[in-house]
């Protein structure tokens, strides 16, 4: 297979060009690394992709893990590749270096993953449910858990999951019923039923560390009365060898669409006196903390839709380039040879498309990974501030938006390759069910809306509301320099204006109006503000490569900045367009979908 | 499971309120039957479906058919179900008495087949493709081909498929390569390699009949030198038992994403002498025939697509009537109790946009069904020969619109689900990999927009562009009448008009321009079309539904009518306005896909 995983020159422009990774190694957490370092890991990352994951992708994508109702198993050839990914260091790259860490900034390892990730497919997702879970613990855990649980996780010995989601309530997290109760011996006991459990079971890792959400007996209903709890599916001895088994029972697995390399598990706490669980901060906290992980967690999923979308653009592009078939409409001479398909129009639209969903979201997440960077190792507290508002605030967006159209540039990914894009010989029909979950799991597009347009933006007087748009400002200023990108400037600045119409409007009937109206189209809001912000990175993008291209006489360069400016273009003109109608919705509080009733459908 | 397959009361609205089928026992052919007889025979598909279908249905999906080097194997519970099909006769249900056939309408067999699609996936396309395969043959085969295959082939005894695609022109048929020469004994003998063959090789019937493409040795280079063969697994003896076999070697089975049920393979024909092919009809008329096959089969996967979207519409509404699940915003009281996820706003608008997208499909595959028994038993010639200009001028929008929206309404069956649309526990992740072939095969959407623009619109002096403007016109008048639905006719109106304009533009482009240019964003036009195509299905739909509400005092009905007239209205708000947008781009004549060069990618 010749096609890129993903087009390195782009890589390279968000980490040296968009975003300026190289002065993050003034910091002090940074300063044993710089340019050649970051790339050193980026490479070690896409050799073990190469070697390890890319031959047995398929395989694990056909040969799902199995259940033989005791244990589970997967494809032999996993654990080497596992074990290769633990011995790299990657998996807590960013971690510090007193756990087994790298203290890489989250922008260089994102890049790294994104070569595990195509590769891997979720088979990385082991790891990075690990280094998630060892995260949390970290800053919320005592030190006594930290030590426990936290040194065997970063070194890949331990695995991690979240146990969140139970049958009854799914994303209704103030429902759940997984309960703890004191023993005896003073022991919190775990009982209950988790389900949709990503590596709640396997035998890759000596231990899997479970991060249970369950309520206290007597605790408050509802959202406040939940804790969080470390239970090991084996517990541990004082000396650190593994002991006794701890009544986390598998009943059973889920076969899911895509993703198939991760198990997805339905777990059972507790058959018996009740699996023991250590407690993780104060009781009643535990969704606090989880949010800490889920935050992460929302940045992750954008990633990963970010990135398969981009693998599905570089395999149909590369196809496009070398299959040649048809002629042009304006040649219909049989005798004439025929074109690549890269010549057609519409595949050209397809491929366009995919750039701009591909690489908007691509920028967007790698943004979102520089602000969680920020908030916690920029030079000053105010830059931190600014950048955990601005991150608190963007994380919906970070989450849905690439979750959203990831799933579209891989659908024109399929079409480009037509019939070939549908059989499993190429990755991209792959790409496609691995894609499909992000706009479901670590909380559904419709959820992200609501706590965009119902928290977020009410938050704090609209203080992250108000920053991301003085962001957009200062980009509609740089650009008003550029002549040539007059256009894309008065469209973002009517864009904007649209936004903040309609969220002064939503703001003012969220206190007078009936609330459940009000928000009954909060996904189309956050489609608008995704537009908006996809648009206003683009602009960014558009001013770095009239700036090259000033300078740049290298015909390679040129081109690579070209197409930035011709996928502005595109944005602009087949994209951004569609904010008027979404608007439109929202003005009107369009009541099609309260007023229609259940008998009705 | 309590989910109906398909809403049986919507069946009867278009059975016998939108389109007048009982009116069709007037016509000669139909004069055997009344609408007893269609309710029965539509119920005998149903009970073949649950009873063979259904329990096998998730079994045919996870095991794929396997080559073991010599043959096909598909599950042992196939066969039975093929026979009893068989033996109903549906697959015939509309061939001539005297070929096995009952000479029921085709809109009438459109809803027999849906049900046997939704349960079957497709596993009925072996009939399917085996009925189309008669058809062709019945029109332009002599009377001793149509002996020797068609009564077989009615009967179930062999199956058909139809042979175009090669490895190295895909959908580019001028220039595929299988040949036909002459033998000493007169015979055509074949070469070549097919790929994509749906049905291509199994064990459910003692023979196969391939409809084979092949230009005859010294036959014009293009599409001009193509001939149709008719090309058996085995070759039959002269009183009619199996005889050898003809040279038609599986090479391999494709491994598709979906509609697994249905073996897609790679055929070589002729390895040693060359198959042994009867030319069917003319030489180098072979395109020109298998277009008759082409045209059925495009109007057949708009209706696989718009079932398939209904299917999941159904399965999914259930799902959201029956699942507890969180509260409203204006009730965060956990101490409530929880409502079912149809309570939710966001639910309710992908249930609407389903409902929208699936319905507004199923009224216009079944008009197409209705218009291809027009223009062969309509009473009078002028009434065949209107049916056929607008069917002809149609079927590219009946095989697209509900091919691209099928899969949406798919995808927000499984969103609807949350994570439990994603794991094989329910069918919507399956109806969504089965859908995501439609957009691709029987010419992609790309290539359906480019016969839309650059064919049928401007044919016969723009006479089926005319007709169809027409009888959207009537529509309009008669929704003039109904107050309550003055903004649709206000709507649609200002559509028609912004289609007219935008297809005068493009018609005088074509005249002008470089014709590329022009057809560059052809898909969009053929956007444009189906969304006022299907808007003015919504607006036929609601002036019944408006009519029955004036005298209907049934609750239920009611209630049916409601719904009606309620996802009109989502279709009018939601949807219809994307128009402008489109036709924004094609008025400006749009060169971002044209300007953009292989290299900037």
């Amino acid at each position: 297979m010749s096609a890129p995983m993903l087009n390195e020159r782009d890589l390279a422009f968000y980490l040296y060009e968009l975003f300026d990774t190289q002065a993050l190694c003034q910091r002090e957490r940074y300063q044993d690394h710089d340019k050649q370092t970051f790339d050193e890991v980026i490479n070690t990352a896409k050799t073990i992709a190469e070697k390890y994951f890319m031959p047995i992708r398929q395989k694990l994508d056909v040969h799902q893990p199995t259940f033989d109702g005791t244990k589970v198993h997967l494809i032999d050839e996993m654990k080497p590749a596992y074990d290769a990914l633990n011995e790299s260091g990657l998996p807590s790259a960013c971690a510090d270096y007193e756990f087994n860490g790298m203290q890489l900034p989250p922008i260089v390892s994102s890049i790294a993953g994104a070569y595990l990730s195509i590769a891997g497919g979720n088979a990385v997702g082991y790891s990075m449910l690990t280094t998630a879970n060892a995260n949390l613990l970290a800053a919320h855990g005592s030190d006594e858990l930290i030590e426990k649980w936290v040194v065997p996780l970063r070194e890949g010995r331990y695995a991690g999951t979240m146990a969140m989601t139970e049958p009854d309530c799914g994303s209704g997290l103030a429902d759940l019923t997984t309960s703890a109760s004191k023993d005896e011996q003073g022991n919190y006991r775990i009982t209950g039923s988790k389900i949709f459990i990503s590596g709640g079971d396997h035998d890759l890792s000596e231990n899997i560390v479970h991060l249970v959400l369950a309520r206290i007996k007597g605790a408050p209903k509802g959202i406040k009365g939940i804790s969080l709890f470390v239970v090991p599916k084996f517990l541990v001895n004082e000396d650190g060898t593994i002991g006794d088994s701890n009544e986390v029972a598998l009943s059973g697995l889920f076969h899911k669409m895509g993703g198939r390399a991760h198990t997805s598990t339905a777990l059972s706490f507790g058959e018996d006196q009740g699996a023991i669980g250590y407690l993780v901060g104060e009781e009643n906290k535990g969704l606090q903390y989880m949010f800490h992980m889920m935050n992460e967690a929302r940045i992750l999923v954008g990633t990963g839709a970010a990135v398969i979308a981009n693998a599905g653009y570089q395999y149909s592009l590369d196809y496009a380039k070398n299959r040649p078939q048809g002629r042009l409409p304006s040649s219909k001479d049989p005798l004439s040879p025929m074109v690549s398909i890269i010549e057609h129009a519409d595949v050209r639209r397809m491929l366009l498309a995919q750039k701009a969903y591909a690489e908007g979201a691509m920028a967007l997440v790698l943004y979102g990974a520089q602000l969680s960077d920020d908030e916690k190792t920029a030079q000053t507290q105010e830059q931190k501030d600014h950048a955990h508002l601005l991150l608190d605030f963007l994380t919906p967006i970070i989450k849905t938006w690439p979750s959203e159209y990831g799933p579209k540039a891989n659908d024109l990914a399929i079409q480009v390759l037509g019939g070939h894009g549908y059989i499993n010989e190429h990755p991209v029909e792959m790409f496609y069910r691995d894609n499909r979950l992000n706009p479901i799991h670590e909380g559904t597009t419709g959820i992200q809306s609501l706590d965009l347009l119902a928290r977020k933006v009410v938050m704090n007087k609209q203080a992250g509301y108000k920053a991301t748009i003085v962001e957009i400002e200062k980009t509609i200023q740089q650009a008003s320099a550029h002549e040539s990108l007059a256009q894309y400037t008065q469209q973002l600045t009517n864009a904007l204006n649209t936004l903040n119409k309609t969220t002064v409007f939503l703001l003012q009937s969220m206190a007078t109006k009936d609330i459940d109206l009000v928000l009954a189209n909060s996904v189309q809001y956050l489609s608008m503000f995704g537009h908006v912000i996809i648009a206003w990175l683009w602009l960014k993008k558009a001013v770095l490569a009239n700036q090259a291209l000033a300078t740049s006489q290298h015909e390679e360069e040129q081109a690579f900045y070209q197409g930035k400016l011709q996928a502005t273009q595109y944005f602009y003109r087949y994209e951004l367009p569609q904010i008027s109608l979404w608007a439109e919705t929202l003005l009107s509080l369009d009541d099609t979908t309260m007023t229609m009733q259940e008998n009705w459908f």
